[in-house]
């Protein structure tokens, strides 16, 4: 756990959140910004700073993340209409939180794959 | 291999790619409508339809893409900069091509993360 990092205390449940699902590999929780009917946060109990940190040694919990995100696009109803996952790495991605996570998005038409 | 499937052609080698990187579980290659300096798929050689087809099962799978798409962002020169790691399913994602693909796109600023 880094004690500066406000998703290790979302795992922690030192910080409260909407929380979909919890195991020992990972969390998911409800985006307070969210861009879309359906946004929830897929990250890793472990504090990676970014996904360029993660690799074959945590295809574990990478799996349990995808596993995890086609679980709740079902539980959420998007399963059929389709959903992506984004993940954000650095200055050019975007990142805001500095611990890997995968954005599942759904309920709409997402658009095209970046913003013109 | 899916006869019908364009992306299980260029993993065989039948049809032609720009190909950065493959094994033997993954394949990384241009996407020919970049949307971005630098925009490469990356894809699991195996076929499937969709990433709500994969998880635990395909745990080193996935956790081979996540590691390829580290390195071909640093060997590309987008790793401190960043970058973003895209896939779609289905209709409201936007897919286009019906084999699992994850889209590495840096070497500018990506936008937010929808288009509005």
């Amino acid at each position: 756990m880094n004690e500066n990092c406000i998703f290790c205390k979302i795992v922690a449940g030192d910080v409260p959140s909407q929380q979909f699902y919890q195991d020992e590999l990972v969390t998911a929780f409800q985006d307070i910004s969210a861009q879309a009917p359906v946004h929830v946060l897929i990250v890793p109990n472990q504090h990676f700073n970014d996904l360029g940190e993660m690799g074959d040694a945590q295809a574990k919990i990478l799996g349990r993340i995808v596993q995890v995100a086609g679980q709740l696009a079902a539980s959420e109803g998007i399963a059929s209409e389709g959903w992506r996952l984004v993940t954000n790495i650095g200055k050019h991605g975007g990142q805001e939180v500095f611990h890997t996570h995968f954005h599942l998005l759904g309920g709409r038409p997402l658009g095209p794959l970046l913003a013109r």
